[in-house]
């Protein structure tokens, strides 16, 4: 393994030996960070995968450079490059490799608080001012930030990360392998109130609570309510962005990926391998199939049962009809001119006809 | 009083009792969780309120379920009914008592910190890492969570919820029964800025506050401005849920309710009865009539003066008149082509009149 | 300097000394707080500047009103008038006084836990329950509320406020002069995500950061993500509102304003001088000019290459043209109608014609 940490410099030579690859130049060309090719600085370590960025591979002042096996060189270039099979791949590893190193914070802080009735695994990290409340169960390896609330009875899994600020009420379960972001709020309740003769509103109570799987990652700001009674479901490998709202009661099918600001109403069930956009809407108690994927800013009004089809507009409809019907919208004035003139054209017709 | 606990055991004979309603089988069936019918497993109690889920009262394996007293049963049930006036109302307030007894929490945490020169009432909660402010007032049986920062002169009412993680400014009143959902932020600066001469902003200072009536419920990760001067009002029974924006000097009026992702910009007033969808945008400075609905995602551009309205779009107008016109939006191509058509029958018409 | 403090009384003379205006009554006349003309009371400090309001002051109760030195009154007027080059401008000056000292902590709280790396500056205030990690360096007068994180080698600069419950994440750097309000989170993950062959998603790591230049202000629970690699960055001046999402590297060019709600996703670079409304989506990989301005609710899909254009709609376009094109939108039913009518016509007509 090599010995790669935020503040050490490692050799090309050992860069290869990471990732498999070879060196063409100088194998003792030392690097103590990571930098896009465009930024590259005497000490950073780069990647080129995409043809677009070639030009600045000769330009680069980066001191190592990840290459395609394949790339063949038109000029000279300055940096020490490093020969893989996937550029784009390696520098991905390497970039969890750092991030993982970064991160690598374990212990529990003396300023933290966790209920004698709670447990935790092995290599836990528990940030300071971070109150873990009864029954709490715990995972190995599980690293939950400062200033996270972790309400009684709920389970967090291993691998699991919760970034700072987050809060998580009473009774959620938390999957392994989970990161949920900066200030979300998990199993608020459901938003729940009859109305009452008087014009006023009941709460209903909520008493369920939310399930998030294993491989789901949760974005800063989102909130996930409880349900009413029983589970909101957030299935295995589904990926939300920031500033998302989940409503009660609502479950969201496998690796369905949801992009930021998006709103679900309480009770709709999304299927898997969904794609949403950004700020959509979608209304309650609706069901979603397997591969949809809805454009940015639509709003979804009714049930989609065939599955794989792209949607666009408030209410939304399919993508392709959608644009089309936006290229006229856009024409609206002059279509209405046009009507005006056939008008006419056709009244003085008909005034010629009956004359 | 039935000592309903989250980790007890009750009967079918208590909970006739607690309802005033009739036991319907075996009397000493036991129970320790609330289900849904469908969801029912031995040791549950369920419901059956809408004839759309009769079915499964057959089927359930919940060991009492709380029916209509007029029920008839068509074939052979295994769970022991409990006959009430209404059960929907009922099945609601043992979710209500069940809820009160799992937050019932009590007392001041150790590691909270409260200024010598604030005061609390009987009965009080508050969690670890909450720091409240000084001059702060506190009323009696509130509850405020972990991670909370109520800045210096707030006052809070009795029977106040404050979940974990919400920062609420200074100088803010909360009224009685209010529940604000964690990440809410109250009073924070409303957004005022003034260009100046170089083309950047210089910052009105915001030296209002937010007055919270009673019985209102904020959601979480909610944010409330703080008047520019003056206050922004929210009213007596409001309901909002989720990521909403109320803006600086904005007054809701009563028992209005809004969904989640809404925003209302600077000093808006919105009357009172309102139902406003979710993802809504309202402008600054409009006045809204009491009564009004605005469906989800639609905006608002200006004021509503007429009670009672339902409005629909972005600028919205009526409801009715908006859907009637996304229907002939949806034909726009094939309206254009029908146009195209009426142009060449036209000049083919005009070019045998004129021959 | 005049001893202007929350919680004492000043006379209208030393607010014309500091003002430097003239008093016109009585120069004894003491107040100790500030408010709207309209809600004027004994011991309240107002101001006249919008002649929509000048019915006002001969009603108000306040004791003091600051007037525009060329002020005429036609009636008789009890309070006590300070007479001053530009009364909107002065009165915003004393609201920025009463603010600085409301505002004017100063200490480190006891409850505060600094790594013993870290350094801070002359005049700093740190809350309780704030975390301030390993290698961060805080400027002069900063103030950091309760409840915030501030990750591993972060700098924060002078002069700067950081609200209560703002969560941010390592490697950030903030500059001089900046508001983060209560609840944001700043430098999360960027939400990059590889499919992989099973139909699931693989997280690009993000190890790059977030820069804030100065004189930025970000409203309450808005997130801004930090960089895959490099930085995202928000120049000088930038004024971002509430629950606003700023993607992963996103550039924000100087003195461009955001109102709330908006999204920006990642790689977007927006220009100087630019006014976003509220609810605006914008794509990734877009280049938006110097002094756009985009409506509220748009979306913007596409570059805008053309500077100080002004543009609304879903996709978005010239603001005029869109007007137009809603106001013919709102008629569709109608236009479909004659069309309708239209081919009736034509019809009828081509039948004689034929006949």
């Amino acid at each position: 393994m090599l010995p790669l940490q935020a503040d050490m410099e490692f050799t090309a030579k050992q860069i290869a030996e990471l990732l498999q690859g070879t060196v063409d130049g100088n194998a003792e060309a030392k690097v103590s960070r990571l930098s896009k090719i465009e930024e590259g600085t005497e000490g950073s370590l780069t990647f080129l995968a995409n043809p677009a960025y070639t030009q600045f591979i000769y330009t680069t002042n980066a001191s190592v450079a990840i290459v395609n096996s394949d790339f063949v060189a038109e000029k000279e270039i300055s940096a020490t490059l490093v020969r893989v099979e996937n550029a784009y791949a390696s520098f991905a590893k390497l970039l969890e490799v750092y991030n993982t190193i970064q991160r690598n914070k374990v212990g529990i802080d003396s300023h933290a608080f966790i209920e004698s009735s709670s447990s935790y695994g092995a290599d836990v990290y528990i940030g300071a001012f971070t109150y873990i409340g009864k029954n709490v169960k715990i995972g190995d390896r599980a690293k939950i930030y400062p200033n996270v609330y972790v309400g009684d009875n709920c389970t967090i899994g291993n691998d699991t990360t919760i970034f700072p600020g987050t809060q998580i009420y009473s009774d959620c379960v938390i999957g392994n392998h989970v990161t949920l972001h900066a200030g979300c709020v998990i199993g608020a309740d459901g938003f729940g109130f009859q109305p009452n003769s008087e014009n006023n509103y009941q709460k209903v109570a909520q008493i369920g609570n939310v399930i998030i799987e294993d491989h789901v990652d949760v974005g800063a700001n989102s909130s996930i309510d409880r349900a009413t009674l029983g589970s909101t479901i957030i299935r295995k490998g589904v990926k939300l962005d920031n500033l998302i709202q989940i409503a009660h009661n609502v479950e969201i099918g496998e690796n369905t990926v949801i992009a930021a600001q998006t709103g679900v109403a309480g009770s709709t069930k999304i299927g898997k391998n969904c794609m949403i956009g950004g700020q959509v809407g979608i209304v309650g108690h609706l069901t979603i199939a397997d591969g949809t994927k809805i454009a940015a800013q639509s709003g979804v009004g009714s049930n989609i049962t065939k599955p794989n089809e792209i949607l666009q507009g408030s209410p939304a409809f399919g993508i392709g009809d959608y644009k089309r019907t936006y290229v006229v919208f856009r024409k609206l004035p002059d279509l209405e001119r046009k009507i005006q003139d056939l008008e006419k054209t056709i009244a003085s017709l008909r005034d010629k006809a009956s004359s």
